[in-house]
């Protein structure tokens, strides 16, 4: 039979790991597809660079709508990235009949419906493993491994360049800022590091699991998205004193509502920093690699660990989608794995039964660090708020003066950890402890995650 | 459409699971399936339990025969385990043109050769995410999800029963017959746990991951089997004094052959207790949890954690491959994936190209505790042997003979570790070794797994 022939879009990093591995492992992954599968052309705006990849094995053209419009082509695999023109080919494949395979999260947490309507009504393929956790093949188990569960929650470490931050952070002692730095000398962390370190890049990867996981269309406009770079170094020493590790989490979580805690059924989608108890495996993840944590009503907890980015990390999810397309190329649609886990004309929409929450109807527990004058009766005025409003404490620790502001200091730190609370109510509760004369400075807020059931 | 008609074959602990999870969560399943899954019939040697558990949803039968003629099934469901009339029902359920499920690693560890060809004579499936990790997707993840690479090598902690004891053991400071009275109180070792500790339920698991990883038939016969009857408290201790904790790994590795030391390609299939450096995620999988590393040549190392067995865990993956079974049961054949993940005409007969290797040619690193008389020279005589043996040394650490033997005690214990080296030179080393007249006991070697690439 002949090679199943691919187009890329881009060769880049992660291009050249897919134009890497097919030709080397070309034999190993034809047993297993029971097919080959060839890159037969390339587009790029850099065609001299592409030459140097590919050498004589493909066509090397600068315009994608070429790759788009040539006949031969079975599958375009998209990897210029963003929302703008790699929308516009996505959708141009699409209405040419071609199969994509993108790693585009941002494109598909976005335009993600848009997209996949275009390809039921056209019949073919949308698959984006690559999207999220790299190579680590977890859309394969949220959709497939676990399809008999309920999911309850997603929790991951689905950025790298962040989690690389917090590692050296922790390890070293180090300020954000510092750090930050040598991410970017290292080359884990970009010129513009804004997407990565502000949580947006977690963001569209939480919205993509969000929607398998739920059958729920993907929401990044509803997505709440908090990033790193207010963490100090003197709180992820708190965190772990207390035993916990922080860490930038993305997080699905279905909220069964409870209407005497005034909560409503609903979507928590959210990407923050979080203390996670240190004994999880995931607390343990470091460096630049990813973990995803998935809780199902059957199978209890499993985690997926991996690398979350690098060229043949990468290229091992987008040659993963290649096979399982070349498999069914000749199927019939039916057969397919519906591109969002649920068979499409069951999925929700949006806001329907299943809404993503607002951050105020959230329920997690908090760490807490007040800055306060070492005085006597502090401490039973804020626990005082927080009890009136309903929240109940799970440890304090309050260090001493001089070790907060050194010799003779008149200030002290006091950390609080909370039991589980509406983020409205503690919303509230802060306002009013923000206001008391001894609060000297902004409360530092990170929520918590025990991520045990 | 008329929803899939399924047969249990044995309703025990994971046969009430699989109802359990198929009922409860039977909405969410038809939207991910497409189409309903429905339990019709049961058959269990106690008809009266089973109609406890299926109440008046499902016909239960005395004789798994009624279930197999039973033209309404599409998929039968072999529960019983084991490698006899479970072998014939399989093989009876094929003949009758079912799809199968089982969870049962014994049979297709040592039959799987001759099920598979059966079933592709037939034209059916025969699924088994259930034998593997229990909940873990990781046949998935290994057949589908790492498709693009050269799987390098693959080990786990893929027995509960025996993880369980060693965190015990770990945890107390308990010997291992104590730990193992405890865990036969709390349910988490059988009264003859003889297959779990002696190592024969994870090699049964890991000689079907070899399979899949490598394209190589099943040879359980080929494993080397070691439990951890032997490991003793002090081993555990020392270990943790070095950075490492014990545990016991079912692995499957490519070995590339190196003519100059002697070695030949093929795959090192084995299960034994390894020390495994104390950071490594996998070393801090505790109690009854599962988990496997998986390194790819293109992904790097991977891992899938979660719980190896119990009800609703194990029903987990039985239902995922129902689920795939439904969506792909009225396509071609050709279309499914590969019941060993490669093309069964492209699957390597046994012994050719990469056979499964003695014990001899297995090159690891060790752990070796020799227990000396308390003299000069002790230590240069054994360091001595061990590089005549062209065996180099990562570190030694030798104990004051008074804190092992107690006050005026004139022996000790010298613990080396090793650097890698083929097995067959080490046991010539160790045989020289033990012969010298200063070593006082038999000597403790367990192996040594970085697991670092």
């Amino acid at each position: 039979m002949k090679p199943i022939q691919v187009g890329l879009l881009g060769i880049g990093t992660v291009g050249s790991g897919v134009f890497n591995v097919l030709s080397r492992n070309q034999e190993e992954i034809r047993r297993r597809a029971g097919r080959g599968i060839e890159i037969a052309c390339v587009a790029d705006l850099d065609t001299a660079r592409a030459r140097a990849i590919v050498g004589e094995n493909a066509r090397v053209v600068g315009d994608t709508r070429e790759v788009i419009a040539n006949p031969e082509i079975d599958i375009v695999v998209e990897l210029i990235g963003g929302y703008g023109i790699a929308k516009q080919l996505v959708l141009e494949a699409i209405a040419a009949g071609k199969h994509v395979v993108t790693a585009n999260k941002a494109l598909l947490a976005v335009h993600g419906t848009e997209i996949f309507k275009a390809a039921a009504e056209k019949g073919v393929v949308v698959a984006y493993e690559a999207a999220v956790a790299g190579g680590i093949p977890i859309i394969k188990a949220l959709r497939e491994g676990l399809a008999a569960n309920q999911i309850q929650w997603v929790a991951g470490i689905i950025n790298g360049t962040t989690n690389f931050i917090l590692s050296e952070m922790r390890d070293k002692g180090l300020d954000f800022d510092v750090v930050l730095k040598e991410a970017q000398a290292l080359g884990y962390a970009e010129a513009d590091p804004t997407f990565d370190i502000e949580g947006v890049d977690a963001a569209h990867k939480a919205t993509i699991m969000s929607a398998i996981a739920f059958g729920i269309p993907v929401q990044f406009d509803k997505a709440y998205v908090e990033g790193i770079t207010k963490l100090s170094a003197v709180d992820i020493r708190y965190a772990e004193q207390l035993g916990y590790r922080i860490k930038l989490l993305g997080i699905a979580k279905r909220r069964q509502g409870d209407a005497t805690k005034r909560t409503p059924d609903g979507v928590e989608l959210r990407v923050h920093p979080a203390l996670v108890p240190a004994k999880r495996l995931i607390a343990n993840v470091e460096g630049a690699m990813n973990a995803v944590v998935v809780h199902g009503d059957a199978v209890g907890t499993t985690l997926y660990y991996g690398k979350g980015a690098g060229s043949e990390p990468t290229a091992s999810a987008v040659i993963a989608d290649l096979v399982d397309i070349t498999r069914l190329i000749e199927a019939d649609p039916a057969h397919r794995v519906p591109p969002l886990a649920f068979q499409s004309h069951t999925l929700r929409e949006a806001g329907q039964e299943l809404p993503v929450l607002p951050m105020a109807d959230v329920v997690t527990s908090y760490y807490l660090r007040i800055r306060v004058a070492d005085e006597a009766g502090v401490l039973a005025k804020i626990t005082g708020i927080l009890a009136g409003a309903g929240i109940s404490i799970d440890a304090v620790l309050q260090r001493e003066a001089d070790e907060v502001g050194g010799e003779g200091s008149t200030q002290t730190d006091l950390i609080i950890l909370t039991h589980d609370t509406r983020e409205g109510d503690m919303d509230a509760a802060l306002a009013q402890i923000q206001g008391l004369p001894t609060v000297l400075a902004s409360i530092t807020r990170i929520r918590k995650e025990e991520l045990n059931n």
